[in-house]
């Protein structure tokens, strides 16, 4: 089976969990299968033990979950990650170097990102034309059933079912939330009538009276299919035309570009579990445990979720029907009805980002002032960060753990807990990770930026 | 008028604003007055401004705000602190070098440590014997009626009126935390018929119907009257003598040593506002505006009240009857009701402190792990640390801002942002500030304690 999990999208629902540059889908918030339940805190125990924190290695996130469903139900998959630059740092560190990306240069909406990604799969990765490809979005809360789904709907697509095959989800109630689709039977496969857009309940209704489906973004198609669009919409040549071009693309959707100019399409209907966790209220039912970091909830707690990224404790008292999270970007808490209302309040606080996850490692804000900055910085072993300088700024870094090589200038040298390198704006520098190596910056001048920053090759 | 006030408690009931060193009366979140009210932001306009943050100038703590109220009320009174050691930085800190401080070198109950401060006024400020004084706890929240009673008080001491007078708290409902006052008459200066300890409700009613008032802890006597008690009880001589036998004296309280054998007291009547803050609930009520810090409220939010010292943003969202307070230490999201029942939980939060005030400034834990620590000086213009050294870590400095000097093994040099000084365990070393200096500093070692400090004396 050929896979492309569509990874967008910058989150801000998820608030103070995910941001600009961490999406919802890379939180690790599941407890991985087959992890010692013996370890769990009672959450009730003023004195117990405090939760496993977050970076433990016993919780997982949406991609790594979704990734491990896949593998774990197809070994042989080729799984393509279709996503802009920004997460491909944080892709590789949750999911290895190994795995696929094809990176969008820019945002050009879904039709020029699935074309991409498509020719990737057929002129980089060498997967011939006439194989399908299913197109699934990275982040649906799903069991194995679902991934069988995905594979019967691969086999459609690879024996020429329709052009387009769809997964419709077998709707729960009726939701205002998506779009549906109309088979024409209620047979498990069927051809498919018409879609309709997000309805009101009422309407929503008759919808799954008529066998309504919901649309949740997952289809499959022959490879040949969807490069012969992109040939007449995009005049697609090969994988590097597209890419170099691919600022010059139209914005345009796959369901403008292909679905509604498409006759031949079918739905097969999907009945397992299916969730979109998409807001804090949909997310804690997914969680198996009310407390994730360290935290305390007192007897008079009912349904209350506490999800802690900050190395202080928190403690709930008398709360119902509430979710607080915290992070080094900021602490919500909602009444969990309330809290999808969350994105224009997030929109509203122009913040800086406090905690990156890169391909290297992580880096935190620890303080920032007015002219300086402190930073902890954590690089995982055997990696290290690119070669830069900055114009504006001097930094000081101080080892706090670990062993690694320190480059300066061209010079490099030995480093280890306790040894402190000083670089003036302008000089060239970077840290390579033999162990696991952990340094406190700081930043020194009158106009911080991340933009501030130069790269440059380095030969070692 | 001369004035003790009794600053006790390490106050965990406002954790995480308040801990064991920090007590909650150094807690600013009151606005001082006369600060620009059309500084205050919105706290329900999510594009608004953020609150002003605690470290703001328009903030005052309990302390500030008593102390400041004294003055205004006789800019020539006496204040006297008696309180632990433990205390006595934050005091200078908050309070200025001026003020008078009574140390207790060890914690001995309310009559060691009201004779030693009676003997310290007598004796170190050479106030004469036959001058009143007034003890009152530093805590309660009270307008300026309450400081012309004390003055009151003391007259009535000063002229003779009674051995001991007694400030008697008009109840406002039939409380079950205080101990009951029942005067002979309901004049407003009477005899004391006799003393209740706390009661229930029925019984508190019952004492309000006999013209009972509240017992706050605020009383006057001539400094001869105690002195001649300690003389009795604790074999006083003189304030040096008492000083240094102080951890012998035996443990025994005010009431106990004094009050129950003394059968002349008279008690005045105050009517005016008078409030215990000892709760996030009472203490909440007390607060002018919802938010202190940054924080936003949604529209939904009802009787919601945020105190966040932390430098990350706080959203609130669809609470009622709510206290959130962050700090360093912790976050504490809580049920105003709830929050009363705070102190099991904080008592089994084992937690090392990660803010505190001292007499030079303040110092902030930014990050902990096993083998390093990072923390956040500042130096408030013109002090400096004590001259210490360690045994079992190394530090590096790195200063973020302002100017001063170092001293490092006798070696005294500059020092300005940007400048890095390590010291290796075992070497002497300070800093001075010339202006506000902030420094990071991080700390290495196997076994890092508040106890591994050694202090020397400096000639500068």
């Amino acid at each position: 089976m050929n896979i492309i999990l569509l990874s967008g999208g910058s989150g801000k629902r998820l608030w103070p969990l995910s941001n600009d540059i961490r999406s919802k889908q890379f939180i690790k918030i599941f407890k991985k299968p087959n992890t010692d339940a013996s370890a769990s805190p009672n959450a009730n125990n003023p004195a117990g033990q405090k939760a496993a924190a977050f970076a433990d290695d016993t919780y997982e996130s949406m991609l790594q979950r979704v990734y491990r469903q896949i593998k774990a139900a197809d070994p042989e998959a080729t799984v393509t990650l279709a996503t802009g630059k920004s997460q491909v740092s944080a892709i590789h560190n949750q999911l290895g170097e190994g795995v696929g990306i094809s990176v969008e240069p820019c945002r050009r909406d879904t039709f020029p990102a699935i074309a991409l990604a498509t020719a990737y799969l057929h002129d980089v990765k060498g997967i011939p034309a006439d194989e399908a490809v299913v197109v699934c979005p990275v982040d649906p809360y799903v069991d194995e059933g679902y991934f069988a789904a995905l594979h019967q709907l691969w086999e459609l697509a690879q024996q020429g079912t329709a052009n387009l095959v769809l997964m419709g989800i077998h709707p729960t109630y009726p939701s205002e939330k998506y779009g549906y689709i109309i088979p024409e039977t209620k047979d498990t496969v069927a051809k498919v009538s018409t879609f309709k857009e997000k309805p009101d309940a009422a309407t929503a209704r008759q919808y799954i009276d008529q066998g309504g489906l919901w649309n949740g973004g997952v289809f499959a198609y022959k490879i040949s299919y969807v490069l012969e669009r992109a040939r007449q919409l995009l005049a697609y040549t090969d994988y590097a035309d597209l890419f170099s071009r691919y600022d010059t693309l139209t914005k345009i959707s796959f369901d403008y570009a292909v679905v509604e100019h498409e006759p031949d399409i079918a739905v097969m209907r999907f009945t397992g579990e299916w969730k979109d966790l998409g807001t804090w209220n949909t997310l804690t039912e997914a969680m198996e445990e009310n407390v994730l970091g360290d935290a305390r909830l007192n007897e008079t707690c009912r349904n209350v979720h506490v999800l802690n990224e900050l190395g202080i404790p928190i403690l709930a008292m008398g709360l119902q029907d509430v979710v607080i999270a915290a992070s080094s970007e900021g602490i919500l808490v909602a009444d969990k009805e309330q809290s999808s209302y969350i994105k224009p309040f997030v929109d509203a606080i122009d913040q800086q980002v406090m905690f990156a996850e890169k391909s290297w490692g992580q880096y935190q804000v620890l303080d920032a002032e007015e002219n300086s900055m402190t930073i902890k910085v954590t690089l995982n072993s055997g990696h290290r960060m690119n070669y830069h300088s900055h114009d504006k700024r001097d930094e000081v870094w101080t080892v706090v753990s670990g062993k690694g090589r320190t480059i300066v200038d061209g010079m490099e040298q030995p480093v280890k807990a306790g040894d402190v390198i000083t670089m003036a704006a302008g000089c060239k520098h970077t840290v390579i990770a033999d162990t696991k190596l952990q340094l406190i910056e700081v930043q020194l001048g009158n106009d911080i930026s991340v933009n501030d920053k130069h790269k440059y090759e380095l030969e070692i």
